[in-house]
């Protein structure tokens, strides 16, 4: 929750300005750079903005920078490649909202790309930006780290159609990363879901309703981060820019069916955490009715009792059956009698 | 729930990879054909894949391959009719999201076949693909068995129009199965919920309320079924591919009718599971006031008596009534007096 | 409920199998005529088939069929009047759902009729379908009864513009007798509502909470029932179909008002059940509170009591008390003090 | 809840009969005229049919008719303007939903107005409709009344612009005037809720839930005669009706501005509501608990009491306490101890 | 609540009357003027109306009025203009609905500024209304403050790109000045909201639900404000008027941006609220629970107790136990057993 209020610090500034927001100490700005060609692959690291200055036209170029520290470093590859000024304070915002904007000479998408912390109970979000040239893609992550190996490994070791396709193939290959993260945080999700059910069916307890709150607020906070994307998917299967070929638009409408089939399961996760949430309330109650209803009982046999007991404690002068030498005992046998009746009469009512 | 679980194992695979992903061990794959003419009808089982490389332009031809296990074997197939890669990967995962997609030279569906195991209590669904192509239709069905049957008996026994109409009217007999088994399952989850309706009003316990919740589950997954295939049907009512001929569109509108009828249905079921829980709570609450109301008033009426007992239980050297001769009968008569005084006051006020 | 059920025997069959489907034996068919000018008028009863092979292109003729027992008569019916075997299908299936189909040379409807039975507890749906030509009207009723009566009636005794107007109005005709079943229905349905929320504020007990669930069932059946209706007609308003005429539009206008009409007060109804639904459960809750509180409250007051009786109960060789004179009517006063400030704090505590 | 009741009283009566159609009486029908142009004004009253017949180009005319009881002036005079018969037939039901109808040479509205009757409790709407021609007003009022005074002086004394402007200049001051009843209402509604919510959070009772009712009625009824309007004029700042002048359209639009704002006032009035209903019910259950605790606490505390008590009541021969001189003081003491840690375990506890 | 009352007192009057509406006394009004180009800046305070009348055309001009006191100053600003009556009604009109309304030669736009009263409790909201021309931007604020003094400044200081672009930035500017306000609010908000969360899991009480309910109420104040708003620069985006150019539309999609994400935000404090509520019954119900269980238990165990302790305290002659010399302790000793096998049971039984 310290996304808004950190951006609300930067109210009174003029638009435009370039300054990193985020909740975090932004890494170090890192620059790496892929070019390849169907066979051909140059791979060349920790670069400054002047190794960025020129692209070969023949090859497709893959620019990954990562840590958004250096301000200035992503103001310089920005004028580079000529992204407007707008942008680069999106790409610097880390909490920018998910959304696909068009340009003439460039298209431009930010993401999330989400992880879980180890312990496995607590989702983070990684800003990804990614800007799809001619035949360049520029890539900025929000942190250091393996994101986007799988990509690098496919690219190096030839497989599948990444070397022989262009660049808007890299970008298709680059989301499904994303949504493939989806897809685990999503499932990790729904197990922890279904155990929670187990749980409340068996033992409702207050902390379970804690958790059931709890991943509601990740439901919430997954389809938050997953809604913006299809659409911004939605949108690329159906353009008609020249920077996507018509051949790509198919694999981005399966990455669009992918996301379709992980809302369709957070659905179902939503579902199934309110019925969880009713079974819970209905579990818990009937388990107090049942408590009170035999504490009740119980008080409800003695009290009788104790009254007769009572009637033969008073003092009167003549009470014939005080003198009696069954008194005792009949009065004893007529309690077991309440006592054996009252206990019937609740067992047939089906009270106890 | 297994489903996005196995399919997140395919993270970090280049997409577009063949592989089989589902709940269970893949049945082994086995290919039959059928082609029919008006006058003509030849069946051949247990083929290789050789043996579709070729298939002649007069006669229609139905392919059917069941059991999804031998990738090699779907591949093949794929090539041999010009079969886009995606299409493949979403024929071999089973858990895919049911839909349409159209291609220049075929048409893809797939969509789930429904059923109930024995025992009539769980419902597992099939994935079923379709391809339709010019005059031919491939069928792929995730399990053995005989889901087309009755369309295989109407085929070879020349009942309806199947035999002297095309391809696409195949198709609509085939969906038209598939539309028959949610008819049958829609009647018995139909049934078992007035079932439980008449339950809840007579009996309510905690085990229903258990049942309310998965038929709940039941109707989402049915909802979650139906509805993409009634997207996919409302899509072939209104298309103009000429795949489809003017006058099969007809029949195609017949089954919306039905899908939407199954959906008039399902969202009635809704209603009334909604109706169930709210009588199920409030039968549960009354039942539970009725007794905490009864033993209450119990206690209510011996506490006062059991007090006048402790009046006369007092050891007071000068308590006169403790003397008289008439004291004790009339402190009883007083203790009846009272306990029938608060019986009729609490009948008058609808108490008890 | 038989419904669907009743439709799942169908599965299996060929498609477009013209069998009677329905809740009910199907009455016997019976086919009555009336051919219509501005000044001419000729009924003609119990016909066969044979009668209806011709009809005069400069009258109106309409055409009543009865009862869908004999498929048969129904099957050549539709061939003499070239009307689609899927249509067929559908006049015989009585539990279709309402819809409005147009085709080259006729517009087919279908929709409900409702009825209470005796004792107008139970709403019963007749099945009506209409067959629109250029200069004849088709009309299936599922029952046999005066349905359309006042219709008849009208056009024999030239009451409005019945005569002068072509087929489209007399379809107008028919359809507003259905529409004005629907307000008869609502309106008896809106007073029960009304005098059950009397019965609610007043006296709430379990049986009102089953017939709040009742009328809801019977809303969400007359919106099941008029909303397709609704769209049937809206689409005659805006169509330019050439079998209604511009001039009938303007009627079919005013019929969606009605039945626009009709919806807004089911809307009402079913919000109505819904405060209702609130009222009753806190006036339930309420009346347990008030019962419970008392019952507690006499409790509450005797037990202090009985303790202080318990305390001068005790056995002490030297309790000085015991020997004062004024000790017994001390102690009685001091308990009669108790009571008298408890009934005192509770009175302005509000409690009592 | 009468409407739809007389409504249905006409079914079986041939659509377009001219019948008055209300839950009171109808008034007398009354006529009166106003002809005005930029410098001359004659109000002519209680004139006949024959009056009507004839009307000068080149001024404006307004025509009020107030009273809908005699259905032979109301027919005329459609006939003398060349009124449909069925707009006719709107006239007279007084309980028609509110609409637009667009005809060739004249535009028709109907919509109700707003009153509150005295003792200010409740709502009452009057129907108003209204015909605009090219250069005359039609207007029918279910009452007499002074619904239109204000419009009527404006124009006498010449305030505004309603003079110098056409007809359609002066639709809108009568609309105008009735979205100002709205104001009043819902601004008063506005008041009584927000009364209700400091009564509701200090003392809530019964009454109150039936009053949260009534005003959740009132806010219904409120939207279900202003959405339609809200349609109406949203359609005359869009349409492009010869009648309606472009520079008379942002009179229009102004008025729109208003029904939002009254809408949005309506919005904001049912979620206090809602809101009220929650804090009710939380109230009440917390009065019900504190009361139901203390009592609780009560009898808790003097049970065990009673117990010490009751075992120095014993009779045992051999209790060497009761012949101790200090036992009976001891004893007391013992209880007083009980008492006090009691007392303070549940200060501590919270619980008292 | 005031608002919409005050309006209504507007009713009878004509439409278009300038009379300033609004809760509180409206200030002086004041006028300032800049006059700017990408290289001069002339600011000139306290004018009067006379001072307006002439505009250099190539220099963009501001002019901002504070107050709505003098009617008639406005009321001229309004002539020299052209701008409609209907906008300079709106302008007075501090209640008015968020729009914007374009005209031919201006365009009109009305919003609100949101402040925090100090304190930090209250939200105060300050209508701008902002008449953009060619050359010219009007705006119109409530009260005196520095609401667009960082303009101002950014303006003088040439800080960003306000002096080199055209009157349709400096509208930008200042839009963008008042989703910042937003952004504050709404970030102060969610901070209150999540200490609330914490206070309801650790301590619940009444006053919380208050507190919920006011926050409640806060969002949905917010979300009335914020989402005309949205639906304005919505426009502005898309909208191809020759005020705005073709470079600053891309400014306004990012305060487009802006809005959709504080309009996440109000969703997510929405849902958190939501939450609260439920875990804040369900903690109140719980504490509850405790309490009652606990002092149910406390009177169960005793009342049996207290009748062993009543059997002993009877005076039948003939009651061998009580001449037992271990008769006494016999009894204790039953007790305590009876005692610790019942807080055993209850302890087995985790009602303790």
């Amino acid at each position: 929750m310290k996304k808004a209020q950190s951006f609300s610090d930067k109210a009174g500034l003029p638009p435009g300005s370039l300054i990193h927001i985020g909740c975090s100490e932004p890494n170090a700005t890192m620059i790496s750079k892929i070019e390849y060609s169907a066979n051909s692959l140059k791979e060349s690291k920790d670069l400054t903005t002047d190794d960025l200055r020129l692209y070969t036209d023949d090859l497709n170029t893959w620019i990954n920078i990562t840590g958004l520290a250096d301000v200035d470093v992503i103001s310089t590859i920005g004028e580079n490649f000529g992204i407007n000024h707008l942008v680069l304070e999106d790409i610097l915002n880390t909490q920018h909202r998910p959304k696909i904007e068009e340009f003439d000479k460039y298209t431009f998408f930010t993401f999330k790309m989400l992880r879980l912390v180890k312990g496995k109970k607590k989702i983070v979000s990684e800003q990804i930006s990614i800007i799809l040239g001619k035949n360049y893609v520029l890539t900025f992550q929000e942190q250091h780290g393996d994101t986007f190996d799988s990509v690098r490994n496919r690219l190096k070791n030839q497989i599948g159609k990444l070397r022989t396709r262009g660049s808007d193939y890299l970008l298709y290959a680059l989301i499904d990363t994303v949504v493939d993260s989806y897809f685990t945080i999503s499932d990790i999700l729904n197990d922890n879901i279904q155990n929670l059910e187990d749980k409340i069916i068996s033992k409702p307890s207050e902390e379970l309703l804690i958790n059931i709150q709890t991943y509601k607020k990740d439901l919430r906070f997954l389809r938050k981060t997953i809604s913006p994307l299809r659409d911004s998917v939605g949108f690329l299967c159906n353009s008609d820019t020249n920077l996507v070929a018509g051949g790509t638009t198919l694999y981005f409408k399966d990455t669009f069916d992918h996301i379709l089939q992980i809302n369709d399961s957070l659905n179902e996760m939503r579902d199934s955490l309110g019925s969880q949430l009713e079974i819970f309330h209905s579990n818990l109650s009937h388990q107090m009715n049942v408590v009170m209803k035999v504490l009740t009982i119980i008080a409800t046999i003695f009290i009788p009792l104790t009254f007769i007991a009572g009637i033969y404690g008073m003092n009167f002068k003549f009470m014939p059956e005080l003198e009696w030498y069954w008194g005792y005992p009949t009065v004893i046998g007529i309690m077991v009698l309440v006592f054996v009746s009252m206990i019937y009469y609740f067992k047939k009512k089906n009270w106890i």
